[in-house]
């Protein structure tokens, strides 16, 4: 049907109806709900929200492992695991097997990333991550699997089947962070990475300029966690890329303007807010005993705030920290020790940049330095510029973009206990679970032994990783990668090939 | 169904299939075609290509108008304007009226940008225009509407119906232009505006940087006309945001790294390239009589290029040229002369900076100055920083951002005719059409009178526009406005209100 649409002065008032695609000159669509367009998505179109309530978890698929996700990895130390009972349902323990393709998704099984004829393969593989991909992992709650993509949207799938529940794009803008999720709700952070023009000149000028100002739309979007439906949104001014930390009533976040904000997590309102300076890239706050651990690039430093009244209790750096690489780093906070790590002092050789990666531990309570330990010199890697730390016990296990290897050290005296070298960009935290530690480094996963660093087992799953901790809930390893897919694999799995790979 | 997955490694390899969804153990979906699957785009999620074939034109409705569009607003006059005949169907001569949301629609009814409440008002709206909205106007041709937007999307509407054809993102970015259309093919350049951190530490050492790399993918898609299906893709290392321009076997585009291409474009080819040095914004190359003109900022120059070899044939510039305003603006080419238009001397007058625009006409054959005329200081504006100029018969129309007023200057003297002052943003080039002078500004379609600069009449539309020139096809005006809105007004609609607006 082509209606001829020819028009009187006095039919256009009729026909300029709020209708989201083609006015119809017979019967114009009724005007939306005011709240239904909160922010910039027309209903019905590729943005819009999806919820498919027949896919949601039922009954006992519900109710074991974690009933909500505070901070980034799950606690302060970053050890995104949990153990389900004996009594859970097989499949929990027994593991699952799915792939889900997000929006964004790039075959699995090509060897090379987006772009990399124009961008070259290094600098191809660090884009798609930041603009297609999961930049981090997943959180799992109540049998749901949420995931955040740099492809705009947020996902909540069956953690079973890895069926869609629901889809939504709140803002256009790159979402990098695990999301969020308590009783009712799931938050998100939105950040784009970018500075504008006016951004550079400033910086040229006075050595600092705000992340993601202008570049993008920012701040933090809650969400009902059943629906996906958007319940409140708060701007801010730098990017918010970084996952927010929760600790009772409050939602704590950083950002590109070097500012941490204090949310009232039930409304959004601001508690309170302190301007630190420089940027925060990436690096989540870690909650812990009322303090707030976060860092901050240009200039490079460690913050532990309190998290009642934002008031800096102290501040420390690695002496040499270069680039973003502060910035982009979370603290792990355990046992009283704050672990921290960073590029240094870049230096080119044979005419390349390089960097040195160096580890540091901070008294928790007086930031007072317990030791500090390099990882080793290596070309300088493109975009996130740190490794992620992981405490389990007495040990900080983290790897080093730098150098391409995951080192055990020891948390009272920075004493390494082993290094494996295997995959090439080592940013993440690997997750310690009932014996073994998982790494998502490549395109595989790997399950090693955590005393001694011997590889144990590994799964191919294709496409890249990012800064992607496994989230393991049971016999199931949650991963999302830069290739824009949400995968389950069973740690069954993973098994001990008989040739290594070179 | 949830069935449930538990698996032995024997299993693994069956279930591991190309599947989009969620795998499924029993009938895993076929391998997708590789070329189905070019650019990061899920087959079937919300990025995938939506084709209605029964909403296209057929018969008369696709013979009139423009056969093909070469380049930014039409030609290099920037007039984006065609007659129909007295034989075209009804509805091209007495015009239609409809509204379309894009994937990013604001309603428009909405007084304020989204973002107002943190970014500001000013502010928001350039930021909505950049990240949302379509900044430039549209392409009709053989009875199709081709649009662009920042939402990632292009889109293919029916010109008399606004039902959409097509809807395509071939890839996560920025689309700025103004579609280029011919005979089979559509094609498309995208770009994001901002600059990585590792840009920022250049440009403060080097006072230069190259915009959008590694911010965002950069190049050219060229789709298929009817369908949308992507043909090829050319990346480019910084942002490819200006529509480019085509003549004969060739398709010529600039980008943020200084560098002219020269591409085949029925393959995609490259013919050759030249690095000037500086940013392309959005200076779109304007072709006349074998050569390129088109502008960088930083450093601020006007080119003039043997378009069949690159080679620069002049370069001159606006004394006092500043920010990115001399990359930003196209400028507008005909009898001889090469009319330029930017902002200089940036001066801060009570605290607010400010700045100058000054338009300046080039001998196009020499690049000898022929006159320079400024418009007036006022305050910064954000973003794009220009007006673009329309020349139509011996005068200039242009608009400025700094002072919010249209002139028409002499183009041989620059001599001013008139000022016409009614709208905030004034940047982009009016349409000549009939005897008239059509203004997409603020939330209205202006009619003014030509000679004199009198207003003949308006229409409100709602929303906010960018760098939009009213696109007119016979007694239509289609218009892409900031709100991600695609419009047709009928030229009849625009009356001359009895209360002036203050």
């Amino acid at each position: 049907m082509k209606p001829r649409i020819l028009l009187t002065l006095s039919s256009l008032a009729l026909l300029f109806s709020s209708g989201v695609a083609v006015a119809d000159p017979v019967a114009p669509p009724s005007p939306l709900p005011e709240n239904s367009w909160s922010v910039p998505v027309a209903p019905g179109g590729p943005f819009a929200r999806v919820y498919l309530p027949q896919n949601a978890p039922v009954g006992s698929d519900t109710v074991y492992g974690d009933s909500q996700w505070l901070q980034m990895n799950r606690n302060a130390r970053h050890n995104a695991a949990v153990r389900v009972p004996k009594d859970a349902p097989a499949w929990f323990r027994e593991g699952v097997f799915w792939r889900y393709a997000e929006a964004r998704a790039w075959p699995l099984e090509r060897r090379h990333p987006f772009g990399a004829r124009t961008l070259g393969e290094t600098e191809a593989g660090a884009v798609q991550t930041q603009f297609y991909g999961n930049a981090l992992g997943v959180s799992v709650v109540g049998g749901v699997v949420y995931a955040e993509s740099d492809d705009m949207f947020a996902y909540a799938l069956n953690a079973r089947t890895g069926q869609l529940i629901w889809r939504t794009s709140p803002v256009g803008n790159n979402l990098m962070g695990n999301p969020l999720v308590t009783r009712n709700t799931v938050y998100l952070a939105a950040g784009g990475v970018g500075f504008n023009f006016a951004n550079v000149v400033a910086y040229a000028k006075k050595g600092s300029a705000i992340r993601g100002m202008d570049v993008s739309y920012n701040g933090i979007y809650a969400l009902d966690r059943r629906t996906g439906r958007l319940l409140w949104h708060k701007g801010s001014v730098g990017e918010a890329m970084p996952t927010p930390v929760i600790h009772g009533r409050f939602l704590y976040f950083a950002t590109g303007s070097g500012t941490v904000h204090a949310l009232d997590r039930h409304t959004g309102q601001s508690v309170w807010k302190v301007r630190l300076g420089g940027n925060d890239n990436m690096s989540s706050p870690a909650y812990d005993k009322g303090r707030l651990y976060l860092a901050m690039a240009s200039p490079p430093r460690l913050y532990c705030l309190d998290a009642r009244t934002g008031k800096t209790l102290w501040h420390g750096t690695i002496p040499g920290a270069a680039n973003t690489g502060m910035g982009d780093v979370s603290p792990a906070v355990g046992s009283g020790v704050v672990v921290m790590d960073t590029v240094t002092r870049p230096k080119r050789i044979h005419g390349r940049p390089t960097l040195e990666a160096v580890v540091r531990a901070f008294d928790a309570r007086t930031g007072k330095t317990l030791w500090t330990v390099s990882t080793g010199r290596g070309p300088k890697p493109p975009a996130f510029k740190g490794g992620v730390p992981l405490i389990h016990g007495d040990v900080v296990y983290v790897g080093s973009p730098v150098t391409g290897r995951y080192v055990a050290l020891d948390l009272r005296t920075g004493h390494r206990r082993w290094a494996w070298h295997k995959v090439a960009a080592t940013r993440s935290a690997p997750t310690y679970y009932e014996g073994s530690l998982y790494i998502a480094g490549g395109d595989s996963l790997y399950r090693l032994d955590p005393a001694t660093g011997r590889e144990t087992g590994s799964f191919r799953i294709g496409g890249r990783m990012g800064i992607v901790s496994p989230t393991i809930v049971g016999g199931t390893a949650y991963v999302a990668n830069s290739y824009d897919w949400i995968v389950a694999v069973p740690l069954s799995a993973l098994s001990l090939s008989k040739k290594k790979a070179s």
